[in-house]
C-alpha cells in the first residue's frame, strides 16, 4: 500500500510518499513546495499543481492522506490554506485516488502516541519511524506523519 | 474583450461570460454549477473544475474576475468555499489567463451604482445591462456582475 501524505500550507506544502509492507513502513520520497514570491495566487496554485501532479505520476500513491484544515489561525492565512488544500485535493482526486483527512490528534497519537506531541517530537519519530537518516523539514515531516496515520489506522473520513 | 466572472460559493458556483465591444456588453454564456449531493469534497472539485475548463475551452475568455473571499462567514463554509475557489483559479491560472478579484463595493458600484445595492437589485441591473429576457439565477447573476465590474473597470487587483 502505496501512501502519499500532503500538508498544504498558506506559504510552504509538504508531501512525503511511504509504502506499507505488512507492519514495516517505509520512505520512498519526501520534499517541500516553497512557491516563488511575486508569482501571486495563481503562480503559487500552479506550481503546487504541477509539483503534485509529478509527484502522483511519477510514484503512483493508491491513498492521499491530508490533516484536517486547521481553524484556529488567522483568516487571511485560513483562506490561502484552504484555496492551497483545493487545488492539492483536486490533484489527487482527478486521478481516482481516494482521499482520507485526519484530525491533528490522531496523527500525532498514531505518530508520537499521545495528542499533545510537540511538533519538534513528531519530527524525532517520523525520522524514527521511517529509519531517514537525517531529520526532516518540518513540513515534510507533518505530512509523513498523516502519511503513517493512514497506514495506521486507515479509516480516515473519505472527502 | 471577453472576460469570464465566477463566483464560487461553498454550495453552487455561478460563471457567466460576456464580451466588451467597445462601451456595449453582450452576454455569451452563463449558468451553476451545482455539484451533486454525496459526492464529498473531491467530487465537488472536480466537477468544478472539469465544468469551468469545459467553459474556458470553448468561450476563451481572456480574463477572468472573481470577488474577493467574503469573511463575514462562518468558518466552515468559509473554508468549503475557498476550497473550491482555489480550484476555480487554477483552473484558469493553468491555462494563462489572468485573473483579476473585486471587492463586494466595487462590483455593486459598478453594477448598480452604489456599494450598497441588494442581491435582488444586482440581478435586476445585469439582466438590464446585458440585455437578459429573463432574471439570471442569484449566482449566475454574481458572476455576471463581476465580469461587468471588470469591463467597466479593467484594473482589478491581478492574483
Amino acid at each position: 500500500m502505496r501512501i502519499l501524505g500532503i500538508d498544504p500550507g498558506s506559504h510552504n506544502t509538504g508531501y512525503g510518499v511511504i509504502d506499507k509492507e505488512g507492519n514495516y513502513l517505509k520512505q520512498i520520497i519526501y520534499g517541500e513546495i516553497k512557491p516563488r514570491k511575486g508569482v501571486g495566487l495563481s503562480g503559487v496554485l500552479i506550481e503546487i499543481y504541477r509539483r503534485l501532479a509529478e509527484v502522483i505520476e511519477k510514484e503512483k500513491p493508491e491513498a492521499i492522506a491530508l490533516e484536517n484544515i486547521f481553524y484556529g489561525k488567522n483568516v487571511r492565512s485560513l483562506i490561502r490554506q484552504a484555496q492551497v488544500r483545493g487545488v492539492a485535493i483536486f490533484s489527487g482526486a482527478d486521478r481516482n485516488i481516494p482521499i482520507f483527512e485526519y484530525s491533528p490528534l490522531e496523527i500525532k497519537k498514531a505518530v508520537v502516541g499521545y495528542g499533545r506531541a510537540e511538533k519538534r517530537q513528531v519530527q524525532a519519530m517520523v525520522k524514527a519511524i521511517l529509519k531517514l537518516p537525517v531529520l526532516p523539514p518540518a513540513d515534510a515531516a507533518d505530512a509523513l506523519a498523516v502519511a503513517i496515520c493512514h497506514a495506521n489506522f486507515f479509516k480516515g473520513a473519505t472527502m
